[in-house]
């Protein structure tokens, strides 16, 4: 170091030239974000704490606009995320990782980075989301699983949650289990939904659609554990998914139980 | 209230007269503890925050003396935990659990509370003390499973471990594996020791013995995990065991992957 090191040119923050589209996998504890991207500017968020990490180790002037393919609410988590990120050609991919690994430390994790196919991109080339939403029913909160179920002091019947759930495969629209934004569609086709006891007084909802709209899954989960409360009939689901009505449906799940299981692209 | 009030004489915090011995079942996060019960005073510890919660419910003067199954260290989690003590006869025991459960939330979880039977004692009434520890062996951390898991990039030969295990079983001096005290005997008797492989890149190691000394699972567990990295072979445990020498064992594995599984009592 000399003297005059403040005299030299700044080292440029971001390499010039091509750039190359890259395809991450990731997995997070979401208790610590305000989801994956956040509705206000300011909050910690999945995107947030990710994009400054590959600014950091890629020299990058700005964070990077990062793309996923769902956009997961506050506290929800992700075993199965997939991201695409359009960074300067060249950059060593391996390498990357590591240091993103080192740098985000369990919380959040990337476990895979290479360059996407042609084309690719991280939400509109998904076929199908998969989430999974897990019930505890014990008498007592098992606190080696806080934080990723939801405690509900049970019984809970089962049987009747996944009869609920039949009329929900299709193409329907889902006003009743979303928040309305604008005009936008509610419209959306679910692929598979039930219940499975995989023991341990504990239920897993498990559903796949093409896509999902905000809060949709918790609201289902609320409304399926009225039903299996008996708080509700399975035979009103039908009735429910037809009001598209916010209000006839049951309450939003809390956060804690959500995990963006997986997600489905083409080959 | 009167402006003489503090010229009453003081309530009485515990009532007098005679004793119940109380009977708990007790699940934990270790993460938040020095252990059950602190090497060192002033430390965060379990029977700390049980104790004083119930010195609050019962109106108690002191914290009352709490006597467990399994006293784990620092970060280890337990599941099955036992705990007796001894408290003003009268208690209403359904409403101390009810307070208890909203006093101390899920980082402490009194699962069971009723009168002990006579005689017993949660130290010594005990026969058997079983506790799991997991492995994760895949090429990242799991964000989902962090605390509770010890992340070792695998693979690892799993056969190898579980032939390292066949010379623990039966009645030894375990000084290799354990931090020599005084002239306490550090001999005790292992029923059962094991590998387990429940899938996704998870290893279950499983041991019941009749008591444990400090350490002894997590310095088992990382010379298992020596050999199953292929830094030992399996064959060299024995020598290791009769060594009764701690230099020749494995490093401590980190408390994060160990559960006070199950307590083995009588009838």
């Amino acid at each position: 170091m000399t003297l005059f090191d403040d005299l030299q040119p700044p080292e440029p923050t971001a390499p010039p030239g091509p750039s190359v589209r890259v395809r991450l996998r990731v997995a997070y504890d979401g208790r610590g974000f305000h989801g994956f991207a956040a509705q206000t500017a300011g909050l910690r968020t999945v995107a947030g704490v990710l994009g400054s990490a590959m600014a950091r180790v890629l020299r990058l002037a700005d964070v990077p606009v990062l793309t996923c393919a769902g956009r997961t609410d506050a506290g929800v988590h992700a075993r199965d995320q997939w991201v695409h990120v359009d960074v300067p050609a060249g950059v060593d991919l391996p390498g990357l990782q590591r240091r993103l690994l080192k740098l985000l430390g369990p919380e959040v994790v990337v476990s895979s980075v290479d360059v996407a196919p042609d084309g690719w991109d991280a939400r509109r080339s998904a076929l199908a989301r998969t989430y999974r939403y897990t019930v505890l029913t014990g008498t007592v909160p098992d606190p080696l699983r806080a934080g990723f179920v939801w405690w509900v002091p049970g019984p809970l019947d089962r049987r009747a949650m996944d009869l609920a759930c039949d009329p929900l495969v299709g193409e329907h629209d889902f006003g009743s289990f979303c928040r309305r934004q604008g005009d936008a569609t509610l419209v959306r086709r679910v692929l598979s939904a039930g219940w499975d006891e995989p023991g341990d007084a504990t239920l897993v909802f498990e559903i796949t659609a093409n896509a999902f709209c905000q809060q949709m899954v918790r609201s289902l989960v609320g409304t399926l554990v009225d039903v299996g409360a008996g708080r509700r009939r399975a035979g009103e689901m039908l009735a429910v998914l037809h009001a598209r009505d916010r209000s006839v449906a049951g309450p939003v799940a809390p956060p804690d139980g959500l995990v963006l299981w997986k997600v489905t692209y083409p080959d």
